[in-house]
C-alpha cells in the first residue's frame, strides 16, 4: 500500500484508505453521470443560449454548463459535503476534508456549441499534492476515462480497455495536439510552433478529448496555455494513471494551470520540454 | 415527382423510379454497414500499418482505409454491378449505367491515425449531373447522416433527427469550420483568412465530420481547398438535401473537388463567397 499525499510516477493508487478510495470513485462516477444527464439535453439543441463572459473573446457559457455544475454540486453536498470544490461556473466553496473537487461542467465550450462530440466533463480529486483521481466523460459518445486510485481505463460505447500511453518515440515521429493555432501569446506560440515544426503531425480543435487521446496510446503531446486549475486537473490524473506526463513547462507541477505539457512517456516529454525552451 | 438530371435547389429527390431510389438507398446503407465492420477493428489499435503515399507531406493510407473500400466494391459488384465506381483507393470502375458510386473509405485519414472519431466514410451515388445521394458515416460514433432522394436525417446512437442546416445571420456570428490552419496555397490561405477574420469564431481539423455539422444547423460555413472528387460528393448531397449550398469558390459546382464553400443558406453562401474573391 502507497501512502497518501505522495504522487506517485504513474498516478496515485490509493488515499490510504480503500473504502474511502472506493467511496472517491463512486461519487466521481454519480458526478459524471448526473452531468451527462444535464448536459445533453442541450447539446446540438436549437437555440442553445450563450452568454458571452469574456468580451474581448469569445468565451460562451452555456445554460448546459452552468446546470451541470449546478447538479454536480447538489450531488456533492448530498455525499461529500465536507470536501471543497473548485468549480469553473460557481464560487469555490472550501471543504474540511483536506480534498476538493475540481469540476469543468463543460471543457470545450466552443465545440459544444458547434456540434462537436469533443467538449468533456471534467471531475478531479485533489488534495494538497494536485489531482488524486480524474474523469474524463464525453456524454454524447459515452466515452468515460477514469485514472488514478488503481484504475487506468475507458468505458467506451462498445468496451472497456485498459488505458497506456504510447511509448517513446523520437518527436519527429510524434503526433501533437493543441486546441487552437493561437496557442497563448505570441512568445508562448512561438515556442510552441518549435514544437509542432518538428513533430510529424500537429493537430487543433480537440480541448480535453486529446488528453484522452495521450491516455490512449494514440498521440503522443499536448500543448497549451493559459489553461485554468479546473481544465488540467483530471487530465493529470488520467495521462498519469497511464504512464503518461504532465507538467508545466518548467516542468514543474501543472495542476495550478496555465502552461501545460501532456506527455506519453518521460523520453518525449523531456524532448519536447527542450524544445519548448529553445533547445 | 421531380424529372431527373435536374438538380433542385435544396437536394435531389428521385432519380425517376422509386424502386431504383429504394435499391439506391438501400446499396448504400449496405456499403456503409460493410465499411464500418472493414475499419473499426483497426481504430485506435495498436500498431496500425501506415503508409505513406505522398513523401512531400504526410497522408497515410491504412490498412482499413484499403479493407473498406474492397468490401465495398464486392458489395457493389453483387448488387450494382452495371454502376460505375470512382474510389479513392483503386482504379477507376467505368459504368454502363450512367450513374456512378462515389467512395472514399476513410475521409480524414489523420484524424483516423489519431484517434479522433471525426473521420468518416463518404459513399455518393452522382449522375452525369453531379450527386444525386450521399452518406456521411463515422463508424465509431455510430452516426450515420444521409441526403438526397427524399432523405435528409442523422441516425445517431441515440435517436434519428431530421436534418435542417441553420437560418441565415450575419458572417460576424457565423461559425467557420476548416481541417487544417494551413489551407491550400498562399493565396487560398489569404482567402480563407478574410472569411476567417469575419466569422465569429473559426475552428478546425474536423475533415468531413464539419460538412455533417452544417447540415445537422450546428455550424454556418466549412471551407476547404485542394479536395478530390471523393473528398466532397457525399457532403454536397447531405448538405443540399438539408437546404444548403456547396459549391467551388467561384459559385460554381464542387463535384470534382478544388476549392470547397459550403455554407448553411444562400444569404451566408453569398456573404462568404464575396469574401473570400476580395469582396
Amino acid at each position: 500500500m502507497t501512502q497518501p499525499n505522495h504522487p506517485q510516477a504513474a498516478g496515485r493508487t490509493t488515499l490510504g484508505d480503500a473504502a474511502l478510495d472506493a467511496e472517491i470513485r463512486d461519487t466521481a462516477a454519480a458526478l459524471a453521470d448526473a452531468a451527462r444527464d444535464a448536459t445533453l439535453p442541450f447539446f446540438r439543441s436549437a437555440g442553445l443560449a450563450a452568454d458571452n463572459k469574456d468580451d474581448a473573446g469569445f468565451d460562451p457559457v452555456t445554460q448546459a454548463d452552468r446546470a451541470a455544475e449546478e447538479t454536480m454540486r447538489a450531488v456533492l453536498a448530498e455525499r461529500r459535503p465536507e470536501d471543497g470544490i473548485l468549480g469553473e461556473e460557481f464560487a469555490d466553496r472550501p471543504g474540511t476534508s483536506g480534498l476538493t473537487w475540481v469540476l469543468d461542467p463543460i471543457d470545450g465550450t466552443r465545440a459544444f456549441l458547434s456540434g462537436t462530440p469533443t467538449w468533456g466533463v471534467l471531475i478531479a480529486l485533489s488534495d494538497s499534492d494536485g489531482p488524486v483521481y480524474g474523469v474524463i466523460d464525453q456524454p454524447y459518445t459515452g466515452e468515460r476515462w477514469e485514472g488514478g486510485l488503481g484504475r487506468a481505463q475507458l468505458t467506451g460505447p462498445r468496451s472497456t480497455q485498459a488505458l497506456r500511453a504510447r511509448g517513446a518515440r523520437p518527436l519527429d515521429q510524434a503526433t501533437l495536439f493543441t486546441t487552437f493555432p493561437e496557442v497563448g501569446t505570441l512568445e508562448e506560440r512561438a515556442a510552441f510552433e518549435r514544437v509542432s515544426k518538428q513533430a510529424r503531425l500537429t493537430r487543433y480543435g480537440l480541448d480535453c478529448y486529446a488528453y484522452g487521446l495521450v491516455a490512449l496510446g494514440q498521440i503522443d503531446l499536448v500543448i497549451e496555455a493559459g489553461l485554468h486549475p479546473y481544465d488540467i486537473c483530471a487530465p493529470i490524473a488520467v495521462i498519469e494513471a497511464s504512464g503518461g506526463v504532465v507538467t508545466d513547462w518548467e516542468g514543474g507541477p501543472a495542476h495550478g494551470g496555465g502552461r501545460v505539457l501532456a506527455a506519453a512517456n518521460p523520453e518525449i516529454h523531456a524532448s519536447a520540454l527542450s524544445v519548448l525552451n529553445g533547445g
